[in-house]
């Protein structure tokens, strides 16, 4: 199971490689090679980090693609902070919740070693040993019987769900769940009603807590429904004190809202009292060191950092150019003693991950060369081991003296993408005609030649085109280093930031809390159509610097980038082609299963006639005959909307594909992030044949696509003669 | 596998029993018991009778409930027509196309004896031996992977799918079916967005037709592709000539319409020809003594019967007041010579089925006591044996002899339904405020009595209640017979007759052609609105004749009936409660599945302001506000349609249920017509239980909603005040 890695000496490298991409020319850099798309499909992803209580060694996981196996696997690797040796411990289908074992020199991890999610115990030298197994009787994923959805991952099996060691390592708590086998015979009302926006029916179980002693013994601690839907996410989020830990619950009330029960056990009683339902514990917020919780507030270029505390005093650190506690790095640290705390930090403009160090003293901040998405602190937070990345840095271990401020890289996590040659990626940002900035990146072209003008591609997802490599989560598969590989200029643009102004602020809050607080034509507007008007902007600045050609010119997003795809292509004729991932927000069929959401949107439901007109102005669908470019919709599963959409174009003349991507079996689906490598594969060579054909002109016989090129051919010939003639070079 | 039945003299006591029963008040035979739940469900469905070439005996096949599997089970029973004696000589899953082996005293049948559909010869001894037996690696039903839906059965694995015997019993035709593997990985656009409407995948196999010789030499005949529906659906309609035999295939054209191929096999070639597109073959029709076609034509109370032969050439036999062909019959026969041709004749009102003899001396017809639903005849037409049946009349076996035009009762096929004291049935027909006539029966409370006004229940869908005994298919779980029994009238109402003029008729014929031929107002009138104005007619009627209490009248129907119900519901305030039964045909979330339809009825797209009118005025989810009765709707799978009812008819304050009935397990589901006896008894409870609440104010704690009626409760002090408060009984 042990697989070693270069040495230290060698992969350094990657440090001067990639500030040396950044600032001149790439092509100047003659050893490196191109991107491929092995290369795309095998950046790692960067779950989690464990630094060793010494600050010795750090434990690390990253889940890759596996062709051999057609499975995403996750992997275990140990590497030494001193020599930056590393070295593979452990190979399974799914590693999480790595956590050092206190008081000892191993460490822990939920892991899926073919009997289900069970918690083991991970020696040094790799020897690996159950803690706790008990029978995976439930499925997480895109599956029949599903408890919990998917997130990029095959179907689990789930045994232990959660877990969390007392400081002294003398207690374990863990959580482990048990199906309910499946009902036959009748259901009523809303446990059917339910099954509408639901391809894959929903399994039953119950979640039961148990608290483990230094002796062995063990105590139930409460057994859980599954409508506590906090408990079956829980990851072990425990807060232990002197005399016992603390726990939330969550009860379903009958008008189906969630009601909040926080829990002490205690050790000497072994029972649990309720200790209100008001109380905040510290340990599930970002943990300030006054005790309180830590959080980010205000508008514009600026935050100021605050921690409240739980009679909701509040400390101001200050205003700093950047925000605390993004969700898509590390959490939240505080010592015992109260005199640190760490959460991450994350600049607002071409954004990039630190750490922020908060002491009573003020709040200072630790930046590496790349961005610490990831990162793990020994319990005094005096030393740190940071997974580091960045648009052209592979990601790489390094070790935080957070003393000192500094950082020192150690190791690479990804040898084969140190051998690239790293494209240049340069932020911008763009004020549209609303007057609303969107920032993002200009990825170029291999080679830039000045002279010439290139089709370019628009790839958007939300807010998440920032400093870090490559990341599937933000490109989905859309392969935008190959894209540039082949010629394309690509443009990583978010949406305007949601955090600029009042007013766009308002529109996300209505949204996000479902309540019809704006005009629906104010909502269009703030939620959409300035990210539209962001897209035209980009494009006329490039275009007007000589950089890009206006008339070849596409858009890729999934999810949120769906959504925007699909609306740029219905309202903007700038786009000749477009490929829309998985996501079908926005068409009317969805409205009874989320009518908070779409009322918030719309006013109301698209059969009132005085709220028609508010569907019929964005719902992509409605507008299909407005569209002028090729449309593919690329899906995990098939989508209503996404077919409401394809049929309408169709129905329209636009020419339009629809390509399902299937899951494992008939119980499964792909996921909306994809695991499985051959579809990931497929939809990347369908978006680069896709793209090819339909801006440059491009075929290639030997394309998965190639079987299309007839159908695109008469959809071409077809298309409506009201919209511009794409530009064909010879 | 043999159980014997009781001998003829004891069970003809039917007759005369059923025969009194409907001319005198059925209270008056003492010796019968009352309708239990029990009976409702184990009504034998009337599958098929084979009569033996010598006349002697018939073998024939039902299906009933059997609670202690929870299936629904397929019988083969044998009746000497001269002694009445039967014996059962099969019980299996499934059984199918029963046909006499020419020249032998054996049967053969298609039977599912645990290793899928495969052909089977069963002597008159009950022995069963294979005759093809092909791996069944393809399914039939409401299951993933579906090659055919199902249609009221368990999911089948089907090996042969069809088969004939040559006249002279020397040649075998037959059909087999692969499957293919489904392909993973990625499928594109109308593969994709057929799913949409489309709640378990569809399998993929090719068909293939064999030949076997006398020799047992065995030939391949063709291979069809799935897209071959004609040939999916067969049932071995092959025409026998001396040289070979002609069979018809369906070619699927790239527009996704079928074009017909009709292919004559040469026994002495070996191979097919083709023999034209436009020839047609009289063994598919129902063959009429001059060579041609039968076929009833014309409106109102008549039909005329007339032949048509292959060149157009058109024979009339006359004005009869019934019609011929009907597909709940059997179907028809012609002797090799031609001089005698047999199809089954229906009448048009208080409608019974029999046999039309056609000679070339012109139509003659055979009526029984009952209707003989099921017949076969002997080679040369002489003799006959039916299954006989009545709305008061449990099944039996008749002989008929065709020359003297009699028949004589052998042998019944439900002991347990001899036992019931008959209800009594009297037919009935209505003339609503469009002037447009709808025929029924009214099903009287056991022990009527004059002076009580009786709650009531419409039982409705579409034009099958006839006289036929408790058929599933017409009443579906509505138990009507337990229903009189607890004292209510039961209006069995079907819909205004489609051929009773030409406005109706041509309105049924634009939905069925789905053409937008008429009005949507005048669509809406004839085809859902004039019905709704039948059953007010009859409520009307009933409740001034004293009979009905107009405040306690319910309605119940699925399928079509479900149309019905949901449109009476939400335009009309007569109905203080209902049960709808798995359809939601007209809710526009369909629009989309089947736009052609839609538009024949609606105009266009819900969605263009110049149609959503006509939906707002049709589509029950859209009218939920109007609606004024608790609705019950119980479906065999989530229908995005019934969910859509549901929760607007919540949103707007009406009571209502959505009861989902499961499949045996997550891959499959309940069928249309239900075959998993414990849903089958749940649903009839659920609907006892529901109308003696929402009709009767009353309650039973042992009832299987006894956990509802909270809820129930909870409804009916939030229903809307505009309604009519329901009467409550002391």
């Amino acid at each position: 199971m042990e697989r070693p890695l270069p040495p230290r000496a060698i992969l350094l490298t990657w440090v001067t490689a990639a500030v040396a991409a950044a600032s001149t020319p790439s092509s100047a850099l003659a050893e490196g090679r191109r991107w491929t798309l092995d290369d795309q499909l095998t950046v790692p992803e960067l779950r989690a980090i464990a630094i060793a209580a010494d600050g010795d060694s750090a434990a690390y996981v990253t889940r890759v693609a596996d062709r051999a196996t057609d499975k995403t696997v996750a992997r275990l690797t140990l590497v030494d902070l001193k020599s930056g040796a590393s070295r593979e411990l452990l190979r399974a289908d799914w590693i999480d919740q790595l956590r050092r074992i206190p008081g000892s020199k191993a460490w822990s991890a939920l892991i899926d070693r073919g009997e289900g999610v069970q918690l083991y115990r991970i020696e040094a030298d790799g020897q690996v040993v159950p803690i706790i197994v008990h029978p995976a009787t439930v499925r997480f994923g895109e599956v029949d019987g599903w408890l919990l959805p998917g997130f990029a991952h095959a179907p689990l099996g789930v045994g232990v769900k959660a877990y969390s060691w007392s400081p002294d390592g003398r207690w374990l708590f863990y959580l482990v769940l048990d199906g309910i086998h499946p009902e036959r015979g009748v259901q009523h009302d809303e446990r059917v009603a339910e099954l509408r926006g639901m391809r894959r029916p929903r399994g039953q179980a119950t979640a039961s807590f148990y608290l483990r002693a230094a002796d062995g013994s063990t105590q139930l601690v409460a057994t859980r429904p599954r409508s506590d839907l906090r408990t079956l996410a829980s990851k072990g989020d425990v807060n232990w004190t002197a005399t016992g830990f603390e726990y939330v619950l969550m009860d379903a009330e009958e008008s189906g809202r969630q009601r909040k029960r926080t829990m002490a056990w205690s050790f000497a009683e072994k029972r649990s009292r309720e200790m209100g339902s008001t109380v905040q514990i510290a340990s599930w917020m970002l943990p300030g060191p006054r005790g309180g919780g830590l959080a980010a507030e205000g508008l514009g270029d600026r935050r100021e950092i605050i921690e409240t505390d739980g009679h909701g005093r509040r400390h101001s650190y200050g205003l700093f150019p950047f925000s605390v506690g993004h969700g898509a790095a590390f959490g939240g640290f505080r010592t015992t003693n109260g005199r640190r705390a760490i959460v991450n930090a994350r600049t607002i403009e071409d954004a990039r991950y630190g750490i922020a160090v908060i002491e009573n003293r003020g709040l200072r901040t630790i930046w590496g060369e790349a961005s610490l998405t990831k990162c793990d602190f020994t319990p005094t937070l005096d030393a740190g081991a940071c997974i580091a990345e960045g648009q052209t840095k592979p990601p790489a271990i390094v070790k935080v003296d957070v003393d000192a401020g500094e950082v020192e890289p150690v190791a690479s996590v990804s040898p084969q993408h140190e051998e690239i040659e790293a494209l240049k990626v340069t932020p911008r940002s763009w004020i549209n005609r609303y007057g609303h900035k969107a920032t993002g990146y200009v990825v170029w072209p291999r080679d830039y030649d000045a002279r010439a003008r290139y089709p370019a591609i628009i790839v958007t997802h939300g807010t998440d085109a920032d400093q870090r490599f490559a990341v599937q989560e933000n490109q989905w598969e859309y392969p935008v280093q190959m894209l540039a590989e082949r010629g394309y200029v690509v443009l990583l643009v978010n949406d305007p930031a949601p955090r600029q102004n009042a007013e766009i602020r308002d529109a996300y809050d209505a949204w996000t809390l479902q309540r019809a607080a704006l005009a629906p034509e104010d909502m269009r507007k703030l939620l959409w159509l300035s990210g539209v008007a962001s897209f035209e902007a980009a494009v006329e600045e490039l275009a007007a610097e000589g950089i890009i050609d206006k008339e070849r010119v596409g858009i890729a997003g999934y999810s949120r980038g769906s959504q925007m795809v699909n609306v740029a292509m219905t309202h903007s004729t700038m786009f000749r082609a477009a490929s829309s991932g998985d996501g079908a927000y926005l068409e009317p069929v969805y409205e009874p299963d989320m009518p908070d959401s779409y009322h918030a949107v719309f006013g109301g439901s698209p059969f009132d006639p005085k709220f028609l007109p508010n569907y019929r102005a964005l719902s992509p669908s409605l507008r299909a005959a407005e569209a002028c470019g090729a449309i593919l919709q690329q899906v995990a599963a098939p989508h209503t909307g996404a077919i409401d959409f394809y049929k309408a174009l169709r129905a329209a003349g636009v020419p339009a594909q629809l390509s399902h991507f299937a899951g494992e079996d008939d119980s499964s689906d792909e996921t909306h992030i994809f695991h499985i490598p051959s579809n990931r594969m497929a939809a990347m060579q369908e978006n680069i044949a896709w793209f090819d054909y339909w801006l440059k002109g491009e075929r290639d016989p030997a394309s998965i696509s190639a079987s299309r090129y007839a159908e695109w051919d008469r959809m071409k010939r077809a298309a409506p003669t009201r919209c511009p003639v794409v530009k064909q070079p010879a």
